[in-house]
């Protein structure tokens, strides 16, 4: 379905060549004060920088927010944002219009509904990401107000790996990498793939600083549970993980586990959970990124009618989608996180 | 909560030191013909094997079917499995009762409920997955008659990785590995971890063959994310990767993209999912587990009241979780991709 | 919150006196023909008909279908209707800001949120009812192709009860009473009712002819409660009945029961449910409707300070709303009706 | 489904002639002290009381509390109860297996799952309930310890309508009537129905005191719906209606509105709701109760391959329902209040 959340919801809907994206907060307190230039700020973040790794559809998203606000702060009715499509151009799609993109859901789509998911992938595209990035703007604002602060950063684009955490590199370049000598090895490579008509996968960090203890549940409620399906939620995440991540197959106990002071845990391996709640230390969470499917060169597949054919995708996409997701995802956490914080106020 | 799914809804109850675990499974269509066999099946293949990797708590499991079956079919009725607990020693944690074990929930769960949560961990045991193994068995078994198949291996277990993919062997040895060489490598480390107080983390692959296209849903209903749900409701899963997993943040999309015949898709990169919706592909997931909290070696902590003490952890636990979570993850795949089938009725 | 349904979900949003209000209907198969001509037919049913009974503040309701729709066919994406509001007049209300209106909902909204709903109710007007209305038109006409029959007649208003069932007239009149002497006198109430600046109740009857056998759940998912929930959902419902009613009190069971032949029930005391599950029987249900709570009397209340005053309400108000009901009941009773109809595809 | 509750739930399960009935009430704040005697004396007042009003069949009752609770107190963990079945014999309907009972869910749940509901009703027995005033018991304690009073009574039987409200009465007399005239002559009916093998509808209203303003949300989660959908929960609930109930329909816009003071309404017209917020008056509510349908007297009916035939029910049979309705009203409203007032701490 459409809808994220359980105390806190949020509702998307629109399409990538349709008139409008939209999302409907339901959930959110009353009396919180709302400065719409959040959602501004955190759009300009999503929307593509102009450069190669980005696609080159760029949009306005002049949004409007059409309910929930009185007095700018939260009424308790459902706060609703609009957020209008001016740059798509279906004729890009016409010549596939019935043929599958391997490596898209058009395929699945066409099995579930038995008909192609629509211009620009209807419902299917990451336009929809738009939507949860104008709500989660002003769900990470209110979270940071309660001292909650959400960021985060590429880790890794291909075989370039940040070594560097220089947090105030991270919005100064276009992989959003916290390393400057990561980044120009990264131009050249967006660069040499753009030119393949390739594109690349990696991996992104989202972190979570001072989320109190306590927040989550013990069972199917697991604050990991419920932030790993909002990770998987977002296109081409192919992988999640908390704190030490992978490394976790190869650490004994005695090296995995956070040992305990009066403060809370003396390190953080975990990511911040332990047994599905916070446990005090910053949500470190790691996504591995696929690479985008639409590429530029020819490929098998097969159309509606099960013929085989070759397609080769023109439109405009992403290269790779670590810096664009990242919002993405810092969106879909702040909207999980504040899901819980409200839970815990029934504890 | 202690609910998980839409429309066929699990609901667990019990705690470890408690009479009894349950599971009520609500949604099942009616009619379907239930054999008590494959709960039990199920629930030897998780109890522990008696062998050094896992608990020396053995619990006999006598499960008692109390609600929704009619002349050994579905009734439409809610089905409640019940299992009592027979082998429960409060004992072992009397003199850790105030004490915060590092790597547990127990700090989480003081901080939102404000009390310990009881011997055993209470709720947060690991005791709790019997109850959706039951379930699970009987939802595993329906989706067997429709041809789908679910099993799980041990890929890893510390620094030993399973080279081999010898399906018969998986469970003929106490690690689940399907590679002999590795078992014998496998039953020298635990002995050494035994011995050493400590435990070991790895990696578990849950496969499901047969999904057809077009299970799953666009958008947060994406099949990925139900799936990364069901897996880090999991205690001690710290990762789930699917398909090619971490290789995906180096592949180009020329490399990771599937490429579609009319059978379906030529490769299976993805794991079985492309957009949030199964492509007919088998659904592979991959699970990072982490080392078993429970270490005889003497670790830094604090008490409920704040004040640094140290713990060494008695009890019995298990040295590895990989084999035991592999049932585990099982019943929750079956328990999810049947909710996807549920789901897929409605399009 | 704002969201209707367990298979088939709406959610409302929009403010009365906010730019627009609007509906988004997520869990629609896909491939249904839609013609939005029925959507203009239902918004003008519930429109005021320029007569004494209804409020003069007319809105024109040009809606807009935004999402979900492809070449004029559910896409299996959530379908969402914006309807634009131009009649608002805030001016209206200025006067009565911190007043708290009797027999209104503003007493209780403030406190729960703190604040005052805003001006014309804000998100507790009779407003909201036209994304209900706009949506349900939908769902009565996919419904209506499926052969299941839906609408509504007014039975009573104040002391006058319609004696004929002359269906042909229920939509010929402003009072949809199926009987022309109750309508003439009707007539005459109103006037008398404007003139001294009150307003009246009533009863309205909403009935569903062949649901088939086999709908609803035995349990809290009964037909009666889904259907009981929809209904109480409409403000100024005070009571809701099935089949006879409060006759129901004084009938014994030999004359309640509906007794069975081969084609189903030989009566319908039931209202077309027994057990929760519809019995092939139509749905038959009463709302007691009470008079709107907007009288140009003079009234004792209070302000927001807890201040005793006294209110004289102004505004543009329905003098009895049983007509306007009508309307946005039988949407709610296709919502919950179709909700239930996707269920039983579970079973 | 078998769950109702959206902060508070509860899940029931058990059919009428399985080996026990159960509860899971799930999302019960943590330290919450717990006296099992207020369960049992909920169940006492939900059975037969040995009379001629009620069944014969009179089960002991002997529940178990099987999770959830640590030293007497709510553990945060779900809260489940088990109610063995011993007095149930099946014999009673082994010659009605396949005809469908007149005025019973049978024949829905045929169409709907293809077979029969099994002995005594099964799911669709009266039995069920007793799992909800078990669970009812814990939560309208926890509310009685906040102030909130919960309370029923019968208002008529058949003909008979209590005129006088002696609340001290209610429990002391089979009828749950307040007024002993009425109870004298409710004797004298019941027993005249029992030797006619008839019944008798009736109706009661449920009353919680000290509910505070402000419980409830504006749109589709008015109180008046979930209170709605709570009742019509019930089997043999045909009608509810809140305050003055059918008189609404007849009442001015002056007359039924409640006037406010600065300690709220000055009147309680409405029965404690405005716009779907309560008020601070008290919540009156009251059921229309049909009577049982398992009748002695011969009807007319077909079995399950849709030949006619006739039916004759012996069974043990309650003649009026409404006295052992009222815990379960009792039990529900409970429920659906602390659900409001979970959902209020999120405001």
């Amino acid at each position: 379905m459409n809808t994220f959340g359980r105390y806190l919801k949020i509702t998307t809907f629109g399409e990538s060549h349709g008139p409008m994206m939209g999302a409907v907060l339901d959930g959110l307190p009353a009396n919180l004060p709302i400065d719409p230039a959040v959602i501004t700020a955190e759009l300009a973040r999503r929307r593509p920088a102009g450069d190669a790794v980005s696609t080159s559809r760029i949009e306005p998203d002049e949004f409007q927010i059409v309910s929930g606000l009185c007095d700018g702060k939260t009424s308790g009715a459902p706060l609703t944002i609009l957020i209008p499509n001016v740059a798509q151009n279906s004729e890009e799609y016409k010549d596939v219009a019935d043929i599958f993109r391997p490596g898209h859901g058009d395929f699945g789509w066409y099995h579930k509904y038995g008909t192609m998911p629509g211009p620009g992938g209807g419902r299917l595209s990451g336009r929809e990401t738009v939507a949860r990035v104008a709500a989660g703007a002003i769900v990470k604002a209110i979270l940071k107000r309660q001292g909650i602060n959400i960021y985060g950063y590429t880790k890794q684009i291909g075989p370039i790996c940040a070594a560097e955490r220089e947090k105030e590199f991270i919005e100064q370049n276009p992989y959003r990498l916290p390393d400057r000598a990561a980044a120009r090895e990264a131009e050249k490579l967006i660069a040499d793939l753009r030119a393949a008509g390739d594109t690349i996968g990696g991996q992104v960090v989202i972190v979570a600083e001072n989320v109190p203890a306590g927040w989550g549940s013990p069972v199917f409620g697991k604050l990991d549970a419920t932030i790993g399906k909002a990770m998987f939620s977002i296109g081409a995440v192919k992988g999640v993980l908390f704190g030490e991540g992978l490394s976790f197959a190869t650490m004994r106990g005695s090296e995995s586990n956070d040992q305990l002071g009066p403060a809370g845990p003396l390190t953080n391996h975990a990511g911040g959970t332990n047994g599905g709640l916070s446990n005090g230390a910053p949500i470190v969470v790691t996504l591995v990124v696929k690479a985008p499917p639409s590429i530029a060169l020819t490929q098998k597949t097969v159309n509606t009618k099960g013929e085989p054919c070759a397609i080769t995708i023109k439109g405009r996409h992403d290269c790779c989608l670590c810096p664009r997701i990242i919002p993405v995802a810092e969106a879909m956490l702040a909207l999980t996180l504040f899901d819980a914080f409200l839970e815990r106020k029934l504890a």
